[in-house]
């Protein structure tokens, strides 16, 4: 029996993709092969990575200015592509906002001048600092975010206007949970394992304008010229992770588009919110209007509860509730893919605990 | 209905590894998950994980002064990291047997003082060529090679003794093909979409006293020492794609290993070897004993006559025969998965081919 799977990546994905995959994993339509062992410079599978392609765009409205990559490595290889890429006057502002945000700057302070603009560090990163824009570097290569932060539960509900430098968002825990402006970044990056499909592929969501030829100074395969060039097929793409992020996509179309996707997962969000605020045992560990759709982290403030809590939940079939060490307590992340059904069920669990524990 | 897939690469996977991912594929065993939704940090993945790597250390023998890397970004991303993390006394030699062994010398050329020590790109690559160790340039800092070479359908059948020069090799497209001595090399990688998965993993076998620390001059993704460290978690792995490899590992062992797998592997090249040398129409692109037991390119001498061939193959069931656009004519690509019954019958198909265009 499947479970609720409140895992903040690799995480739940819909039941009917699921099923799709299984249904085609030993022969895709009619071809004779699975997704797996076609070549990816088969007419098979060129049919396959342009229609994902396209309906990637379609989905979350990319403009024409803007290509979209297929690539490896995770969010953690583009916090170095990033900076090899963008550098020109060779300085950034980094926004820290959670450990992920820290690693990007982190990793950005090797290759150029990182500035830190703001930091919510003080207060266990649960807030989303307030910015201000005479602090920002007019002449910074790129100015960089995390949209939303998987570990402590916060997401940017308004974009810094950065003018004239590029914004470039890791939209990891958050993308195709919500329609966004893609006109405001110079460009968007997301692993897939949250909201799209399989780890092991990450797409990039680029302004024409920033991709540059590097020349020999960075290795081939982190210019993001060399993958706009080729179409994403320099070398072998992750295929079936793609394949699966079509199939998600699909399921996104079947089920309104992102403004519904938006509508669900503020729906979702809000019961637990309202329980948690409501509750004499559990309580959010963020407040406000940083409050993320996708992963809500509480405690009861008592580690022992917390431990009997996350215990007899996964054996109830709410599993990988445990929160972020750095943090402690729980967290629930539903992205797109958790059923409505799967947060109802988790607060009458939890009332039910508070009820036992009172 | 499943066709025979002579495909370079990605390759044809057993049936039987299809089968049971196909029945895992919504729930894995009683997880209440499908793999590629589990947190990579989660107990059941880690057991998945361990396994493999014990099973693929197993298989070939892999000393414990190595570890085994499960990483992204196909041999492509290796071209850099190898001369990056290897790079001392920054000259490294190279032989160039094909386009995937001067891709590594080109991209190396980016980072060190890469030497071509010897080519066989006189004659389109169709053969090995001989290997003068007085040539070896003593201090260099790694000695590389491409042990398989898909697109010409050459190998190795000697490795270069290096001395105390660490020996390098591509084994994209001929890892498992049968067993092989490990400790004459400092470091072998490979991609996993020919003999081991889906693309999109890359395993790395590697000497310890080949990981260093590499401080800020490399960025952290391309550091063999930030995943051997971390147990190549230092961010989330393809896991789906190392699930798959397991599944292929279980299939190898179930079959005898790479003693059987070689036999095998020599069995299926000499049918076509030996149908090919025999044959009025057809003839194989290399001779002697560089022939490749993976890749067999042959020609007919005509171009519409080989057209014609792939043509009405494809119709009869053996797909991706066309051979690479550098080489022209056909390419039976025919790795571990492909099984004996699938050359057999292409045997039969050429044979029916050369007398009704005889």
């Amino acid at each position: 029996m499947r479970v609720f799977n409140f895992s903040a990546g690799p995480a739940v994905l819909p039941e009917d993709v699921l099923k799709k995959a299984a249904s085609e994993l030993l022969e895709y339509k009619d071809s004779g092969q699975s997704v797996m062992e076609m070549s990816h410079r088969s007419k098979e599978y060129g049919e396959i990575i342009s229609s994902v392609e396209a309906r990637f765009r379609k989905i979350l409205n990319v403009p024409d200015n803007y290509k979209v990559l297929f690539l490896q490595g995770g969010a953690s290889l583009q916090f170095a592509m990033i900076p090899l890429n963008l550098k020109k006057n060779g300085k950034a502002d980094y926004v820290i906002t959670g450990q992920w945000a820290n690693k990007a700057y982190n990793e950005g302070k090797k290759i150029l001048e990182a500035n830190a603009v703001a930091s919510s560090k003080d207060k266990t990163f649960s807030y989303i600092p307030e910015l201000d824009s005479s602090k920002f570097d007019k002449d910074a290569d790129f100015f960089h975010i995390c949209a939303n932060n998987t570990i402590y539960g916060t997401r940017y509900t308004d974009f810094p206007d950065t003018k004239n430098v590029p914004l470039v968002a890791d939209f990891s825990s958050c993308i195709l949970s919500e329609p966004v402006d893609i006109t405001k970044f110079g460009l968007i990056y997301a692993g897939a394992q949250k909201n799209m499909g399989p780890a092991g592929l990450t797409v990039v969501i680029i302004r024409d304008d920033l991709i540059r030829d590097l020349g020999d100074s960075v290795p081939t395969m982190l210019s993001y010229k060399t993958h706009a060039d080729n179409g994403s097929m320099f070398n072998t793409p992750p295929t079936y992770g793609i394949y699966i992020l079509g199939l998600v996509l699909e399921w996104i179309e079947n089920n309104g588009g992102l403004a519904a996707m938006k509508e669900r997962n503020e729906k979702k969000a809000a019961m637990l919110y309202d329980f948690l605020d409501n509750s004499k045992l559990f309580k959010a560990t963020v407040s406000g209007k940083a409050r993320s759709l996708m992963n809500i982290p509480f405690i009861t403030g008592n580690e022992e509860l917390d431990k009997k809590f996350i215990s007899e939940a996964k054996d109830a079939g709410f599993i990988n509730l445990k929160g972020h060490r750095s943090v402690g307590g729980m967290r629930a992340s539903i992205y797109n893919a958790m059923p409505v059904e799967g947060v109802q069920h988790l607060v009458e669990f939890m009332k039910k605990f508070e009820e036992d524990n009172a």
